[in-house]
Formats: structure tokens, sequence, C-alpha cells
């Protein structure tokens, strides 16, 4: 059986990831979805497996210094991390996975997992982008004056990835990462010779 | 602007390169076909830049010297071969070209445009393959051996293309190759930085 792919969705904050990544699940009901470990507690119809891992801290550290996390970082005192095994398992059930990240940790899961297939949303413009931040009205000038330079630091980082989609529209930004799925599932691999060609 | 691919669309002989390829022009009018240049006569109805690009024989040596031609080959006393210029130009003006070519030549266009996305159709199964061509029943046992030799070994130079499509349907086919072509203006290249990102 041919293996999935790993797709990392990763882009600057705004840009709409979670979006695109919720309407590609829609669209797509076999593609699997990467679940996090976490440290924080679970919420209100959070279930462990399906939103998150639950785990306590000492069972994170303890997947840290086994190597079992593609990726982990800090945030407001909880740990957040990608379980290697999930992804892993569900690629050798010939399934595909998605895993919504933001810049930082895609280049750590790239580290990890290179043979990931990594493809950076961009907004149509950083002027859109600043449009998408505004008209959150949750944050003030300095704070969208600080994601503007950090998204274009971000953008800077575009060439560690293997696809770029613009996302002007959700369905046209959809198409394209469907149509990149097909055709990584085209490519001649170095096992090419595994193909099954029957006689 | 950004600029065009060349799509070479190869694989053995009756896995369907020609109903393919003719399918996608109609599912892809702004899809530019490749003409091919020949010294052999025109027929009935057929144009110069249209069909073929007539040369006389001292025309056609001139381009072979001169490095206008992509690859070539002579055939039953005629020469015939892809013209370098008229993939370039069109490719440069920001259109994808298509150019459907049997293995041996697809191969030789490789060494002089790497650049280009190297797609090889394969038939669902090497009895079905034999099935196409016992089909078309104008093959003695020895000619339909020969042809099932010159697949097998054809098929063994997958690992030098891209992207291998497998002919089952020809609706799925052309909309894998579809998303080839969608993908491959997705896929971050070295010019990463020219990408119109305003601002």
């Amino acid at each position: 059986m041919a293996k999935g792919l790993l797709i990392v969705l990763s882009g600057p904050s705004g840009v709409g990831k979670g979006t695109v990544c919720n309407e590609l699940r829609r669209r797509l009901p076999e593609l699997v979805y990467s679940v996090s470990a976490t440290t924080r507690g679970p919420r209100l119809g959070e279930e462990h497996g399906v939103n998150y891992f639950f785990k306590t801290r000492e069972q994170f550290l303890d997947m840290i210094e086994h190597d079992q996390l593609l990726e982990h970082a800090e945030y407001v005192g909880n740990y957040y991390g990608t379980p290697r095994d999930f992804v892993e398992q569900t690629i050798e059930n010939g399934k595909d996975i998605i895993l919504e990240i933001e810049v930082q940790g895609a280049l750590k899961v790239k580290e990890k997992f290179p043979e990931g297939i990594f493809v950076f949303l961009l907004p149509p413009s950083l002027d859109e982008l600043k449009g998408r931040i505004q008209g959150r009205g949750t944050e003030n000038q300095a704070t969208i004056d600080h994601r503007m330079s950090v998204a274009a630091y971000e953008i800077g980082l575009l060439e560690n990835y293997d696809y770029a989609v613009v996302n002007d529209e959700i369905d046209l930004a959809c198409k394209r990462i469907e149509s990149i799925v097909v055709a990584e599932h085209c490519k001649v691999r170095s096992k090419a010779k595994e193909l099954q060609i029957g006689k």
C-alpha cells in the first residue's frame, strides 16, 4: 500500500490557516487532522484524542526527552506539541494527515520530518493582511505594527517551503491545496519501482 | 509576469498519450500545444505553424547544427523535431505548453530542458496495455510481443520522470495532470522572492 503524506499548512498569523484547514477537512473527509498534545486542561466539550491529547507536565517532558514530538512550544505556561507517533501511524496506514501550525513550528517539523509537504499560505498582499488583522478590532496600533513586522519576517522564510498558496479566495486556495495533494501522490519517488504495475 | 511551464507528456506506445493530450487541450484552451518541425511534405489540410513547421532538409539540418531543436529523430526517411524557440517564447509569454512525445524523445528533451515537467502516462497494468495494442487489430503476434517488450523497457525508465499518472480513465488521468500543472505553479522556486507580494 502506498504511504500517506504529511501536509504541513502554515503561514503568518491572520492569513486564514484555520479557515482553510477546516474547509479542506470538510471537502476531504478522508484527510486526517493532526491532533496536538498539551499540558493544558481540557475545556468543556473537548475530547482526548479528538481536540488534544491531554498530558501531565511529566508525561509531556518525557515525550520531549524520548523525541516523541515533531515540535513543541510553551504558551502561557502550558506545553503544546505534535506527537510523532500519530503522524507516522496515519501515514503508514496510507492516509494523508494535515498539520496546521505557525511558521516557526513548521520549520521545526521540517527538521524532524523533511519528507512532509510544506505549504505556505500567503495573503494576497501585505495591505490585505493588515486589513484582516485590523478587522478583528481587538488589537491596538502597536500590536498591529508588531504583528505586521512578524508577518513580513515570516514571509521571508517562504523559501524553506515546498509550495506557496495565495489565500485570495478560500475556494481557490483549497482547490490549489487539493491539487498539490493529488500531484504529490503522482510524484515519482526513489521507491518508484514499488509502483503497482501488475503483469 | 510568472513564466509558463513546459509539460512533457510521455509514455509507452498504446498508453493513450494522444487521447489524453487532446482531452487536456479541450479542457484547458489556454494550454499551448508544442508544434513539431518536419521535413515531410504537408498533407491535405495541414497548416504550417499549426500542425507542423514544414522545413526543407537543409533548413532542418541547419536547425540541428545551431542547437535549435530540443530533440529530433528520423522516421521513414523524414526528420521530426521540437523547435526550442517556440517552447521558450511560449513560456516567456507566461503560457504553459504541452509536448506529447515518446519516451526516448522525452529523455532527450530533459537533457536540454531539465526545468520541464516530465509526466509519464502509465497503463493500469501491462495486461491492459497488451489488450489496447491487440485491440487495434492491425498487428501480428511478433509485432505485439516486440511492442510489449519495448513498453516494459520504457516503464523501467519511469524514474527519470517527475510524475507518474495512471491512465485508468481518461477523465481521472486528465484531472491528475491538471492538478500537477496547478501544483507546479504553486511551487516555491529559487526565484520565490520575485513573488508578487505587494508593498
